[in-house]
Protein backbone atom coordinates (compact mmCIF):
# COMPACT_ATOMS: atom_id res chain seq x y z
CA UNK A 1 0.00 0.00 0.00
CA UNK A 2 0.84 3.50 -0.82
CA UNK A 3 1.66 5.49 2.88
CA UNK A 4 1.84 9.17 2.88
CA UNK A 5 2.78 10.23 6.87
CA UNK A 6 2.16 13.43 8.10
CA UNK A 7 3.85 14.61 11.75
CA UNK A 8 3.71 16.83 14.24
CA UNK A 9 5.67 16.41 17.19
CA UNK A 10 7.12 18.23 20.02
CA UNK A 11 10.91 19.81 18.71
CA UNK A 12 12.49 17.38 21.32
CA UNK A 13 11.33 14.33 18.91
CA UNK A 14 11.33 15.68 15.56
CA UNK A 15 14.90 14.11 14.95
CA UNK A 16 13.84 10.10 16.11
CA UNK A 17 10.92 10.87 14.25
CA UNK A 18 12.83 11.69 10.93
CA UNK A 19 15.30 8.99 11.51
CA UNK A 20 12.48 6.54 11.71
CA UNK A 21 10.91 7.91 9.03
CA UNK A 22 13.32 7.60 6.81
CA UNK A 23 14.51 3.77 7.21
CA UNK A 24 10.64 3.50 5.43
CA UNK A 25 9.97 5.96 3.82
CA UNK A 26 10.67 8.91 1.34
CA UNK A 27 10.89 12.52 2.49
CA UNK A 28 9.10 14.23 0.29
CA UNK A 29 8.68 17.91 2.55
CA UNK A 30 8.81 19.71 6.16
CA UNK A 31 6.77 16.55 7.54
CA UNK A 32 5.81 14.91 5.24
CA UNK A 33 7.07 11.44 4.17
CA UNK A 34 5.79 9.27 1.86
CA UNK A 35 6.31 5.25 0.45
CA UNK A 36 4.98 1.90 -0.58
CA UNK A 37 5.05 -0.11 2.06
CA UNK A 38 3.74 -3.98 3.03
CA UNK A 39 1.43 -4.06 5.84
CA UNK A 40 4.49 -6.23 8.19
CA UNK A 41 6.30 -3.00 7.24
CA UNK A 42 3.77 -0.55 8.16
CA UNK A 43 3.14 -2.41 11.31
CA UNK A 44 7.08 -1.98 12.16
CA UNK A 45 6.88 1.73 11.36
CA UNK A 46 4.35 2.18 13.93
CA UNK A 47 5.77 0.44 16.38
CA UNK A 48 9.04 2.31 15.76
CA UNK A 49 7.39 5.55 16.01
CA UNK A 50 4.99 4.87 19.14
CA UNK A 51 8.37 4.54 20.75
CA UNK A 52 9.48 7.97 19.95
CA UNK A 53 6.25 9.97 20.42
CA UNK A 54 4.31 11.03 23.61
CA UNK A 55 0.76 10.05 22.47
CA UNK A 56 -0.42 13.27 24.39
CA UNK A 57 1.52 15.96 22.95
CA UNK A 58 2.46 14.46 19.03
CA UNK A 59 0.04 13.11 16.78
CA UNK A 60 1.18 11.24 13.44
CA UNK A 61 -1.40 10.87 10.71
CA UNK A 62 -1.24 8.27 8.09
CA UNK A 63 -3.03 8.32 4.81
CA UNK A 64 -2.97 4.67 3.30
CA UNK A 65 -3.98 3.79 -0.56
CA UNK A 66 -4.54 0.69 -1.72
CA UNK A 67 -3.83 1.84 -4.71
CA UNK A 68 -2.29 5.43 -5.78
CA UNK A 69 -4.35 5.27 -9.59
CA UNK A 70 -6.80 7.65 -8.33
CA UNK A 71 -3.95 9.48 -6.96
CA UNK A 72 -2.11 13.38 -8.40
CA UNK A 73 0.06 15.35 -6.62
CA UNK A 74 0.73 19.01 -6.85
CA UNK A 75 2.90 20.99 -5.55
CA UNK A 76 2.58 25.25 -5.11
CA UNK A 77 5.96 26.78 -4.53
CA UNK A 78 9.25 24.85 -3.85
CA UNK A 79 9.49 21.68 -4.85
CA UNK A 80 11.70 20.27 -2.57
CA UNK A 81 11.54 16.41 -3.16
CA UNK A 82 9.60 14.46 -5.47
CA UNK A 83 9.42 10.94 -4.64
CA UNK A 84 9.32 8.67 -7.67
CA UNK A 85 6.77 5.93 -6.94
CA UNK A 86 3.87 7.78 -8.71
CA UNK A 87 3.60 10.11 -11.58
CA UNK B 1 -12.49 15.34 -5.11
CA UNK B 2 -10.92 14.60 -2.53
CA UNK B 3 -8.33 17.03 -1.22
CA UNK B 4 -5.31 16.68 1.66
CA UNK B 5 -3.11 20.13 1.66
CA UNK B 6 0.06 20.21 3.57
CA UNK B 7 1.80 23.12 3.74
CA UNK B 8 5.34 24.56 5.32
CA UNK B 9 5.47 28.31 4.91
CA UNK B 10 7.13 30.65 6.49
CA UNK B 11 5.37 32.00 9.87
CA UNK B 12 5.03 35.37 8.78
CA UNK B 13 2.72 33.80 5.85
CA UNK B 14 1.10 31.10 8.22
CA UNK B 15 -2.11 32.47 9.91
CA UNK B 16 -2.85 34.14 6.01
CA UNK B 17 -2.25 30.69 4.79
CA UNK B 18 -4.69 29.16 7.81
CA UNK B 19 -7.23 31.55 7.22
CA UNK B 20 -7.61 30.42 3.14
CA UNK B 21 -7.14 27.14 4.26
CA UNK B 22 -10.33 27.28 6.36
CA UNK B 23 -12.20 28.74 3.82
CA UNK B 24 -12.12 25.80 1.64
CA UNK B 25 -10.71 23.07 3.59
CA UNK B 26 -11.10 21.58 7.42
CA UNK B 27 -8.18 21.56 9.69
CA UNK B 28 -7.10 18.38 10.53
CA UNK B 29 -3.36 18.57 12.34
CA UNK B 30 -0.90 21.56 11.92
CA UNK B 31 0.09 21.91 8.53
CA UNK B 32 -2.52 19.94 7.27
CA UNK B 33 -6.52 20.38 5.56
CA UNK B 34 -8.46 18.26 4.30
CA UNK B 35 -12.22 18.33 2.10
CA UNK B 36 -14.18 17.87 -0.55
CA UNK B 37 -13.92 20.40 -3.77
CA UNK B 38 -14.68 20.92 -7.15
CA UNK B 39 -12.18 21.43 -9.49
CA UNK B 40 -13.37 25.37 -9.65
CA UNK B 41 -13.02 25.79 -5.60
CA UNK B 42 -9.70 23.78 -5.85
CA UNK B 43 -8.59 26.52 -8.52
CA UNK B 44 -9.82 29.15 -6.37
CA UNK B 45 -8.04 27.90 -3.18
CA UNK B 46 -4.78 27.50 -5.15
CA UNK B 47 -4.93 30.94 -6.98
CA UNK B 48 -5.87 32.25 -3.65
CA UNK B 49 -2.64 30.57 -1.84
CA UNK B 50 -0.41 32.00 -4.87
CA UNK B 51 -1.41 34.94 -3.78
CA UNK B 52 0.30 34.85 -0.41
CA UNK B 53 3.05 32.43 -0.25
CA UNK B 54 6.91 33.24 -1.29
CA UNK B 55 7.21 30.39 -3.86
CA UNK B 56 10.85 30.47 -3.58
CA UNK B 57 10.59 29.89 -0.11
CA UNK B 58 7.08 28.26 1.12
CA UNK B 59 5.82 25.03 -0.36
CA UNK B 60 2.19 23.52 -0.57
CA UNK B 61 1.73 20.24 -1.61
CA UNK B 62 -1.62 19.02 -2.61
CA UNK B 63 -2.93 15.06 -2.62
CA UNK B 64 -6.15 14.89 -5.20
CA UNK B 65 -7.95 12.08 -4.73
CA UNK B 66 -10.51 11.33 -7.37
CA UNK B 67 -12.07 8.85 -4.88
CA UNK B 68 -11.58 8.31 -1.34
CA UNK B 69 -12.39 4.27 -1.53
CA UNK B 70 -9.26 3.17 -1.31
CA UNK B 71 -8.14 5.58 1.24
CA UNK B 72 -7.80 5.30 5.08
CA UNK B 73 -6.92 7.35 7.54
CA UNK B 74 -4.82 6.24 11.11
CA UNK B 75 -3.85 8.42 13.95
CA UNK B 76 -0.69 7.83 16.10
CA UNK B 77 -1.05 10.21 19.31
CA UNK B 78 -3.37 12.41 19.48
CA UNK B 79 -6.53 13.11 17.38
CA UNK B 80 -6.37 16.95 16.63
CA UNK B 81 -9.46 17.08 14.51
CA UNK B 82 -11.12 14.36 12.40
CA UNK B 83 -13.22 15.27 9.16
CA UNK B 84 -16.75 13.84 8.24
CA UNK B 85 -16.23 13.45 5.14
CA UNK B 86 -14.91 10.05 4.76
CA UNK B 87 -14.21 7.10 7.55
Amino acid sequence: MYVIMVYDVNVARVQKVLKTGRKYLTWVQNSVFEGELTEAQFARLQRALQKIIDPEEDSILFYLLRTTAYLERQTLGVIKNEPTQFL
